[in-house]
């Protein structure tokens, strides 16, 4: 199946996506809203997306594009990430001077940058691009820092790996397609919605969870594009398509402005 | 008073350290961890922090701050994030070729894009930066797209004011200081609090606001740092440090297992 990601090959979202769909193809974009266009039209099979990190938080560009496309999440899954520095064939790591990658990467290996005071970390736009940087055009005292996957993409050598600072360092990733269709074992609704903004709206919403015993494992307000400081709600409940859950969102629909179900899929 | 930002000089930062705080200096800091270090350890009279953007969402590493270190939110205030084209003095628009920025601006800058297609968007790690580099090395065919105090800062020259595409872009900014201290008229708190993981704990944590008639305006659970998958919850509320507010506060310490109050401070 071909999986559209956002992102250069090698992404983490390329290691996520032959994690959940084995021996997939890869069709990469430069922007998330193309990554859904694909999906909406037909031109690939699904998309992998990362929608949050246990560290840097949500991915607010794709609560909006899940809520605002016809798509739907089938699966999701937890990346252990693993920032490795990888450098073109043949370079030494006594002979690195910068590292470069996406601040937010070089942010979480301060250990490393401490421990090697010589070596300079220059911020760039992407992790996977970095090591496509420093390997074509053949960098000798350069590396950049990427997932794995980005090493074996354009034939680059990791030279260490594991430099993060915390081992507990998680992106939670989407499987989402065009059918409205949840798998065997679905135990596990996304949604969305909006309530009028009164006292009490949102604690009258969460309540046709709560008076049915329905555990919420995420919960998330954004502001609303073009109407600044309105709100949508997302929110993760941890049922399937069974009874329970049927009534609480027909309930959710009377007293809530607008209810969108974003996906049913086997909790990780 | 000095006011410590993250960023370089003319950051949209500095455009809200100068709206909030009136003729303050400026200390700027490469990372935002030395940002709330310089406060906690009073080496600045305070800092000003960008905390949510109404298009791109939260700056979730400020939110993990806020609830760390000891500082107190004193101030809100929402600015309107205006991109401009600037460049060094002598060149014209007409020579433009390359536009660099920090890949968020320039995403949201693509009509102006799409109507130059001889111009192409390069990323850079940093919008102020991106005006620095272009007017420190002189280039005669690129520009940096930035709020118009980087113009200020670094001598460049507006070519195009506005080219961003959303006009309802603003992002709220608050200032943080080390004194717990409300100002007069303050009428909204921020507040951090965890709850055991069990069906109805949010529920019942947002009870103590509602039996009470206290309006909600924010929102948003965040992973704990280091406890994947668990959540802290960052709410605002519409009341000062009035009666009902510390009832609600009081009754929030008996259902959750953390309450910080992060500042309290008059709604924008």
């Amino acid at each position: 199946m071909k999986i559209a990601i956002q992102g250069e090959p090698g992404a983490f979202s390329h290691e996520a996506a032959l994690r959940m769909v084995p021996r997939c193809t890869i069709a990469p974009c430069a922007r998330s809203a193309e990554v859904f266009d694909r999906v909406v039209r037909g031109s690939v099979g699904g998309a992998v997306i990362p929608i949050e990190n246990t560290l840097a938080g949500s991915v607010a560009e794709h609560f909006d594009l899940l809520l605002s496309r016809d798509v739907f999440i089938q699966a999701e899954f937890p990346l252990r990430i693993v920032h490795n520095l990888i450098a073109a064939p043949g370079v030494r790591f006594a002979s690195l001077r910068r590292v470069y990658s996406h601040p937010v990467a070089l942010d979480q290996c301060r250990d490393f940058f401490r421990r090697y005071p010589r070596i300079e970390s220059v911020p760039f736009y992407d992790t996977a691009g970095s090591v496509k940087h420093v390997i074509e055009k053949n960098l000798q005292d350069s590396a950049g820092v990427a997932g794995r996957q980005a090493a074996a993409e354009y034939g680059g050598k990791i030279l260490k790996a594991g430099i993060e600072d915390d081992k507990q360092n998680f992106t939670r990733f989407f499987l989402i397609r065009k059918r409205r269709q949840a798998r065997t074992g679905a135990n596990k609704t996304s949604l969305a919605f909006s309530v009028k903004n009164i006292p009490g709206a949102l604690f009258k919403a969460l309540s046709v969870f709560a008076l049915r015993d329905i555990s919420l494992s995420k919960i998330e307000s954004r502001p609303v594009r073009g109407r600044p400081w309105e709100y949508v709600f997302y929110v993760d409940i941890l049922r399937g398509d069974d009874e329970p859950a049927r009534n609480a969102l027909r309930h959710l629909g009377e007293v809530a402005d607008l209810v969108k179900v974003l996906g049913v899929y086997p909790a990780a």
